[in-house]
């Protein structure tokens, strides 16, 4: 057995995995303590420091899988998602720019990707995504339909909610998680154009719609998935010797000779 | 084959449908810039000239498939539904008027007619509402009690919100959405009539009901019409199999001859 | 076949159905038109004689009723419903004092106690009740628990949202349906008692999980009840025929005369 | 049978059940009526004493129940549950604090413990907990990582709302449940932060999308159970007799000695 194959079985080693997990999860305490500035005014060096080996630490593990899969690592999207939350804090820049910096936060998601659980949590989402594809696609067109019409028609009286299609977009998002939408939109609205409700009430009771619709497609997904794993193993194994019993019954009918 | 039938086959045609999805597109896009008045500024006469180009795309394409069709074409709903929406745009003053200029961006929805996964999306949607009618008239019988309660109650010391019927029938949409409901609405209202949460609460309660009932007939419905599909089929060629069986069992039985 | 049965056949009959539900909707559209001001001034008491006459003809159908069925009337539900909300118009004062005034409208109800349809929807709401029966006491031990911990602590600085038990209990229901319950309602209470969020945000995440389960018994109920009736038909059926035709193969192995 | 297994069947009769939930329901009362400094100032001493008189009542019958079962009594969850209520009270200074007077009113949740009914709905609660771990751990996380990056961006504009860990965390539960989130917060914070939006909206989707996640689970779960139970037993029934019938006639066949 080669190096390599024998680096790969000591990384998926359970203490070693453990270990990733203790490290990201020391690291996001850290850069949790980096939010306040007492503490930082009093440990900052050490808080920055215990950062920098932490990274490195993600670097060198990242770099041996790298070398013990080759080709494989960039087969799983965890692994290629690693390098990306990983790298992004190695770009020049990202120690100044304060967004940047905001960012390494993120890297507590590599939990994700090393605690099985959580990762077939994920993957459950994602999978659950392209079968609600053809409403997303009608959600976005409801959406710039929306934003067109109500730019078009309110942009004049009032450019802070519908100035330009972006910010309609915004507003009208936010109607759709029914945010003050009449308190604080509607009805202001309604002031200077007495009708605009024919326009906002229906974009409501659709948009509202269309995510129930989203959510009943899930259930019934999930609903469906769980039924065949559950039900279904039982019931194959019975139909499965109800219909051999049936043709030994039948051959053996076959098989007399006759009498 | 005469040239009404091969023009249908021509009409049918992968690239053909791609094509006037690509059209839609390009006239939504176009349409959306018509929000920005940077750029009407600068390419104006260019984006109305477009868009002229592409309405009589689409006014060419409808022609053709009703020359195409002829009766078959008023059989589908979508067509219907693309001839009306082509056809708002030629009604005369739909150039001037801000409203009607405003909505030509629901050609955009032609979108769905053409790509089949939307419209069977769409589809879906229509179909769960007929299921839902009972719902939906109790819900109007519902608003309209409501309406005229609180119009009847609270029309003289709040003519904002409960002035006339239409009125209160919006705030009472508004309060079912609950948003401010209490805060906005209910807290000053109970400053003049200290028992005014008597006729709010409840409302509150049925309509949030009513919504959850008719949630949770969309899920039974999907769920069973999933059920059937998946489940159905594998179970009605094992149910099959096994009488199928039994027949031929019985059937051996009885033609034995006596022995 | 005496008087009174014909009377009670007479009465089922779809007509007279349909004249009671016309009679209904012409005496809600009256209701309606008795809100506007300008209408009244026109037509007051045009409007309140024919409201009169809708009352007298629901009497005299009511008591019709009553005669063809005898005792056999109060053992519909459906039936003392109608006799409450007619006979609620017939108490001394119902005409002057406004609230009562105001609740005639109630009496388009009756359509749901006619129309067939709508009185199945309003059933299932009934029948869904008492399966929900636990939550519904678990949800008024939390808000009685919550109503008595905020007045306690808060009714001395915030009088006006915790002053009294059921001042309480109306600002927790607010903070249950998500109203303003953080800039409204939590934030002020924080500013003065720094630790409020400990009791309000238990309480929130409780109250939504127990909306949660009733929702979820809801689905789940009528789920089994709408896969019980489809499926089971069918299912039966084929049961049924699998056993009697294994009984009667077992039979004819039996019956044979040892060759 | 000695004294302790007669306490013991003593303690489970129905009328003594009865007593206790009657006396906490009146201790529920007592304690709701200690709200009012009316009836405080009419009949406080009353009050207190027989709300001292309750309390001896639950410590009397807490330690009947431990002489009955000895050790057993702490192998329910229920019983130590009531302790800890009961023995609250016992706290020195848990007269004289404000916090911990109110907090008797906890000893209500006492009826859970001894209704059975709600017992079970409460356990119900309990056991969808663990099957939902992995989801909540991924909230914490995005919760976690949501806090610190707000945090680092806004604290500095904002110290009301994201001054510290602690608060952006309150802020994006706000967020979470949709209060004012975009009137309060996220259009203010935009007004310094134009982009902000791409940290709110995302977070918004996600969280929603973790929260349905969580419904769906629970829908499907409690599904299977309710599925299994009910189905299950019948379609067993069905199995074995036709997988018995089967193996008679297998038998049968067998045993005819060749003819």
């Amino acid at each position: 057995m080669g190096v390599r194959e024998q680096l790969d079985i000591w990384l998926d080693n359970r203490w070693v995995t453990n270990l990733v997990i203790a490290v990201i999860i020391f690291n996001a305490i850290l850069l949790g303590m980096e939010t306040s500035p007492e503490i930082m005014s009093v440990a900052g060096d050490l808080i920055i420091m215990l950062d920098k080996a932490c990274l490195t630490f993600f670097v060198v593990e990242i770099f041996l899988k790298l070398v013990a899969r080759g080709r494989r690592f960039f087969k799983s999207g965890w692994n290629i998602f690693d390098v990306l939350i990983v790298g992004a804090a190695l770009v020049p820049g990202s120690q100044t720019m304060s967004v940047l910096r905001a960012l390494r936060i993120l890297r507590v998601l590599r939990v994700i990707s090393v605690a099985p659980s959580l990762r077939r949590v994920v993957e459950g989402f994602v999978t659950a995504l392209p079968g609600m594809g053809s409403v997303f696609v009608l959600m976005a067109i409801i959406f710039y339909i929306g934003s067109v019409i109500s730019t078009k028609l309110f942009a004049a009286s009032f450019p802070q909610w519908f100035g330009s299609l972006p910010q309609s977009g915004y507003t009208l998002f936010q109607i759709m998680t029914l945010e003050s939408w009449s308190m604080g939109i509607v009805r202001p609205v309604m002031e200077v154009y007495p009708y605009a409700w024919m326009f906002f009430i229906p974009f409501i009771m659709m948009t509202t719609f269309a995510v129930v619709n989203l959510l009943v497609g899930l259930i019934v997904n999930s609903m469906q998935d769980a039924h065949q794993q559950e039900a279904g193993e039982q019931t194959d194994a019975y139909r499965d010797e109800v219909l051999s019993r049936l043709v030994a019954i039948e051959k053996k009918l076959n098989d007399k000779p006759p009498s």
